[in-house]
């Protein structure tokens, strides 16, 4: 099942910077992980901001979720979620 | 070089029922054409919406707009760009 | 898969009353067949207003997209749709 | 009488570990609590948010407030109360 | 129980002159036979608009929607209902 | 003269605990004085928040504005003000 | 008193011509009107809109709310009304 | 002077085919003299949209709403002026 | 040339107390020194709110931005500039 | 390519003097830098803001991205890109 998420990060001047260097190389571990597993299917920098916009392709709103909420940068996000279904002019969707 | 496209589509309801016909048909083929040729990379449909979120790889912003401004239903389209790069947390960028 | 979904509905006052009655009649047909169903698990009317708020709970977000985009007031609706997951503090995940 | 609320928790990152742990213990506790007595009727979460769309079941709007307002985390939340009636095409309503 | 309800007014220029009429006369004697019978208790025009702020006493939300749904200008009226409960700096509160 | 109200709360939680009791003391002091004397005609707690919505009624908008600057609470409002008149359909428009 | 008023002009294409002249030179004397009659003390065009911005010397808010009401646009405009007093830094504070 | 103008043109489908030929004809020609002028000193499209962004160099604020306020689409824009003054970052600035 | 301008002030509760002070009797005493200079030519208090709505007579949108950019709470400030001219319904213009 | 980009800033006042100074000269120094190069054609300051209008012209969105992520205020800006390409009615467009 496919999910639109759109993860834009601010992280606070203030945090301690071990925490923060220690949080951006696990993020960055966790997407890679996601992403070699198939779950995290695409991931793009929105062109002059601190987010992104990816695809996700998970089994349930709940997996999803559960991504998400453990991601060590989650909380310093404003994530914004979008159910997707395949369109009808999509090439799968003719073949 | 990719853009994010979502496209929220509103045809009137008065809309002469052969040209809404010709339109839709044209525009899903323009869709293929453009899904086959490599422009328009992705295209999934919004849960519960007449919209689309789209993924294009052009050669300019001048190229998108062509092949936007020319879909048949973009009269009656609000379209949203969203100009996109790497991200450096995806796996192309850590290969 | 839980969803929850808000309709705003407004029917152009032009639309032929036969159609009317007829999208209506077959609209509340629809809602109390797939309640029945167990899909569309919840159905409050929005005090004020000519909207909706419901619960779906469907195998996927393509079903939820199917069932949506087949309502017969589906072309006269504004429609939000909020993925939703077990809340820690819900009865069921402390049982 | 039905209300929907949606509650979006911002707990500051500043708040004293121990005051943060034992709000969010008695939050649940609380939230427990008038689930089994009826009064919360539904809550689930919101994917990909720290937040909660709920269904009470009270006397009044003003034993609503008396519960909102006096949540432990409710001084960290923001809230957004519906007002709710039974839908016509409910099955309650067609019985 | 108390509701806070902003109506604002939208009469379709198209609107037979009759039924308008019609419609802007028993609108208006509704209103004030819902303020005799002590369901309506404020009115106020806001200046500058075709609009008003009103505080309805009614056993329930259920009754609320009752009234507004059947307003014979509801149709054509975009309706924002807020719920109220005493102010603990009310006098009311301390007497 | 008559106006609506409605102010929003946010107390910092860093003020000095006696300065906050003080303040909250000489609001509720104020609040009530001017109910008195017939010029904070109504307040309401709108459920869910700390919010109130009141209506005024005044010799000016300078005595409105006079009054809100020097409540206790007002560098923590956010205050929004409309100005009302007789509605038409009011019992005291209709004697 | 003075109140500051912002109205947005939309005159719906389809007005018959004579009724859009005969409205459009009645506003215009009696905007004229209430200028030299001191109420209507300020009127300037917005750059780039069919807008205006104004400022009103009124007995009361009834009293603005009645030039609107009946002004021969009235029904094509969106109407924003601010209460306004004297600054502290104005001349006319600091004589 | 300079000013940064948006316009967003929204024709009417109805309107009758000499007249928006006429109209976009003349809009055109308009543009070029503009620009050949220097007033118009820039003007680019906005990928996606009906819409330009442009900078204009005039005289005066009230020079530059005579020339929006007669461009023949005028009457089917949104037009969002802004105010610019040279940037202390500028090559202009710093010569 | 005339511009209106609105200033929403918002000065950091943690201000030194003599830079506030001080920044507040500078800011007022530029205030009157443009008001009598007749750059400033307009000040009113927004009704409810730190805030004031102003109108500026200047030679040019530069020099506006060289008074407000200057003024001592400029930095706490959220300024709307909105460039105006001539109303055709003016008295100035009607002459 | 050409891209709209419109920077606010908002550097937050306990930032370290001399890192703002640093961060102050440096930006200007990049700007300068990226003027001359032909990357940033256009810088204009927003009358009554910290904010600027610009227009870059680059190879790629990739490169967009690259120089707006790493200007020294980038961390304190929020940035609002548009895509642009040639307007029809452009002299470019019309030689």
């Amino acid at each position: 099942m496919l999910f639109h998420v759109r993860m834009d990060v601010a992280i606070p001047r203030d945090l301690d910077p071990t925490e923060r260097a220690e949080r951006m190389a696990t993020e960055k571990a966790r997407a890679l992980e996601l992403q070699r597993s198939g779950k995290w299917v695409h991931i793009w920098r929105v062109v002059g901001a601190y987010s992104n916009v990816s695809i996700f392709d998970v089994e349930s709103a709940d997996e999803l979720h559960e991504i998400l909420w453990n991601l060590p940068l989650f909380p310093f996000m404003t994530v914004a979620v979008t159910a997707l279904t395949e369109h009808p002019s999509a090439l799968s969707a003719n073949a």
